[in-house]
């Protein structure tokens, strides 16, 4: 949460050469032009870059990171910049590698149940084009309309869907990636087995810049879901919600959503949205089955009743597709509705084992109340993955200030419930300054051997990941 | 497929100290007790260790390894010894570090779907466990009544599953691992979502011993399904029933079980366990699937009908829960019924895409017709992962020295194909010949810098991955 001063201006040799690599219009230096890459999605961090570069293949790629070692530039790679973890923030400066014109889908094949595209593709292009042959791409980010898979793959991101359909990483069957060294390699492939020696696809997978820079992706598909349906739960409390959740899961049910909205959510989400929610509820949950269509009813039916078991206050199966697009909407609004309450939103992530998810925001809520700050939550109760956000003012130096430390006691009170400090966003520059506390000394130094191992000089995204 | 001469005696002073680590009940030097240890379950692979140790905590596994790492020892880590890619033969002698005392499941959670044991536990003995609580743990190697978890993580075995639930490493959340230095790491934890630094447990999984002797694994369970059922289907031709396969996935099923034999594989079978099976087929085809009851009947009777519309001869589903066990009991004895055809049974593990199966059936044909050898297949027809298996006699050399011809052709031709070398059994001593093929030298290079990065003396495991 600190602002870092902007790099240093671009050497005009190497600016002459970025341009005979990928043409003069695809690299931009002038103020103008790479304001809007010193910033990334995560608010509080900004440094300006020397250049941003638009590479339109592999073969550029690699020449740029080959300028760029023999020049000593770093180099950040970059798709939409809608990561939350300042993980694209080029906090040394040099050049902002930006991949968005690699946006072709090379293949869908449904024999093989797999696609190939390029890492500017967006999540929901993707998924529209493989649901267009009756297919399924499971990672759901919630920034799918704008994330590019080269960002999920690299930050290995989450969504509604963890619990059921796993996260990025369970999708990822081959990579290209150019090394910082500007080799082009492979990993992986075609193929749901494949141990040909170490795991470098899920090793690049979640590495966020740091060890290669991923041109290409094949990712696994599964079936589109014969139906799908949603229900909606009120309690009076989240640690009522919390039981239902546990009950749930343990009569044998694999909910493929299962979201939930604290107090404060619900009131924000419901002044923005008019979803006519209730109001006086202390929690909403949100559950959603998918499958074929006799069990997913009698799946969604059950859940409803479970609820009611532990006390829900209310708990109703939507009937009809819209309806069940109009419950999803309450939770993904759930974040814009936030950011309306103030000028600046911080959007955390901390994660926790499932059955401590209401102990955690009550933790939450004590550690906002002690710093004076109004911290809402949200977040994936099928893994426990929660998403307190705290709204301050941008001015405000002193709420910011506050914001800081209370997301340090909340990642500290996650760690000590058996969680951890992010559990979809990402490391980046945000949360690098909590990683030793999560992964000791002796981790984080073979994290930084195998950084290395990699980009021996040090070139890719310097200041994060395994530095 | 070499023999590899015995390593050296090993030296009074370790093993004293070695027996001030671990007792003097177990370290074993004598001949008589370490030859059990030269071999693994993969035939010509033998190379005795200068010791055998079975260590009882992890701080014992710690104070071997620093011992190993000041004296200069090489220690290969072993559970069952039941990998086929020689992966635990000590190629050059020291101490074999045999887990199998580390035998004790520590915590089944139905709350939060996981199990934590330690790596001696048989995945029989875990999944059976965890039955018991109404949980799956869905990773299903051919072993599994011997394999070790410890075991099956260090391969990232597979299993008949692989199409619908993925392989072990999708199951993998958290472990515990000892590095070459003694230095005890945890990566991952208890959560479906953790992005905290890379991906340190998968890279592990799947390392084969070479990066860190895993003392403990966090793993993924699902609910049980309610129901499981199987089919069996008889082809003229390989060719047709991977046509059955094709349509069967097109069609939008995802089997969880989806596996071929060919006809030399119906005929052993049926010599060796007089089942019934139809002995005038090119191919059988079983199929199965789980999940609610009323999907699972409707599957597996759609599953019947499109492969007769792909010609089967004959597509029947199994009415009972113990007609299905006889017809994965056809599939579950290949190998014992192949093995009785002479005294080596030489079992691979290529990989093609799933639509050039039947393809590669014929191209292995052909190439076990050039080297004049008799080589069955069979094989998971849901993820391409074929097993070709040549059955050679122990004392014909010149019958060994073919097959070991006729499988660099195989893998060679799996990889012209989109394919890979080993699916699902790993590299070990036996594929390490084929891995530059497969990956480049370039990323050789990369995954001898990564094994660096881990044990920068080369203690663990040396002549495998990474060297």
């Amino acid at each position: 949460m600190k602002t870092v001063s902007r790099g240093e201006p671009m050497d005009a040799t190497v600016l002459r050469e970025l341009r005979a690599i990928v043409g003069a219009d695809h690299v931009r230096h002038a103020d103008g032009d790479v304001a809007a890459y010193a910033r990334d999605a995560t608010p509080l961090f900004s440094a300006r870059p020397g250049a941003v570069v638009h590479p339109g293949s592999t073969e550029e790629v690699s020449a740029v990171l080959k300028l760029a070692g023999a020049r000593s530039v770093p180099v950040v790679p970059r798709g939409a910049g809608s990561n939350l973890c300042a993980a694209t923030v080029p906090l040394s400066g040099g050049i902002v590698l930006v991949l968005t014109r690699l946006d072709r889908i090379l293949e869908i094949s449904a024999d093989e149940l797999l696609a190939v595209c390029q890492p500017g593709v967006t999540t929901a292009e993707l998924s529209g084009a493989v649901a267009a042959h009756g297919l399924l791409y499971a990672p759901d980010p919630g920034s799918r309309t704008v994330a590019t898979i080269g960002g999920t793959i690299a930050t290995c991101a989450g969504g509604l869907r963890g619990l059921k359909y796993g996260v990025t990483r369970n999708y990822v069957l081959g990579l290209q990636a150019v090394l910082a060294t500007g080799e082009v390699v492979r990993t992986g492939g075609r193929l749901w087995k494949d141990v040909a020696g170490y795991d470098l696809t899920r090793l690049l997978t979640g590495s966020e810049g740091t060890l290669g820079v991923i041109t290409e992706a094949t990712v696994a598909l599964t079936p589109a879901p014969e139906a799908s349906g949603t229900g909606l739960a009120y309690f009076a409390t989240l640690a009522d919600a919390g039981r239902a959740v546990a009950r749930i899961i343990g009569s044998g049910l694999l909910p493929a959503t299962l979201e939930f909205l604290d107090a404060r959510c619900i009131d924000a989400v419901e002044s923005y949205a008019r979803l006519g929610l209730r109001t006086d509820a202390g929690a909403l949950l949100l559950f959603g089955d998918d499958g074929d269509a006799s069990p997913v009813g009698r799946h969604l039916a059950r859940m409803a009743e479970l609820c009611l078991v532990e006390g829900a206050l209310d708990a109703t199966v939507a009937g009809a597709a819209a309806e069940s697009e109009a419950l999803l909407a309450a939770r993904r609004c759930a974040l814009p509705a936030l950011s309306r309450l103030g000028s600046v939103t911080i959007l955390e992530d901390a994660s926790v084992p499932r059955p401590r998810i209401a102990e955690m925001v009550d933790r939450i809520d004590a550690i906002a109340g002690r710093h004076d700050l109004t911290i809402a939550t949200f977040g994936h109760a099928g893994d426990g993955n929660l998403h307190p956000t705290c709204i301050v003012d941008a001015g405000d130096t002193d709420a910011t200030e506050r914001a800081h430390h209370a997301f340090g006691d909340i990642f500290r009170t996650a760690m000590e419930l058996g969680g951890t400090i992010t559990g979809e966003h990402g490391v980046g520059a945000a949360k690098l300054p909590y990683l030793t506390e999560r992964l000791g000394a002796g981790q984080m130094a073979l994290l930084r051997r195998i950084k290395a191992a990699f980009d021996p000089a040090g070139i890719l995204n310097p200041g994060k990941l395994g530095s």
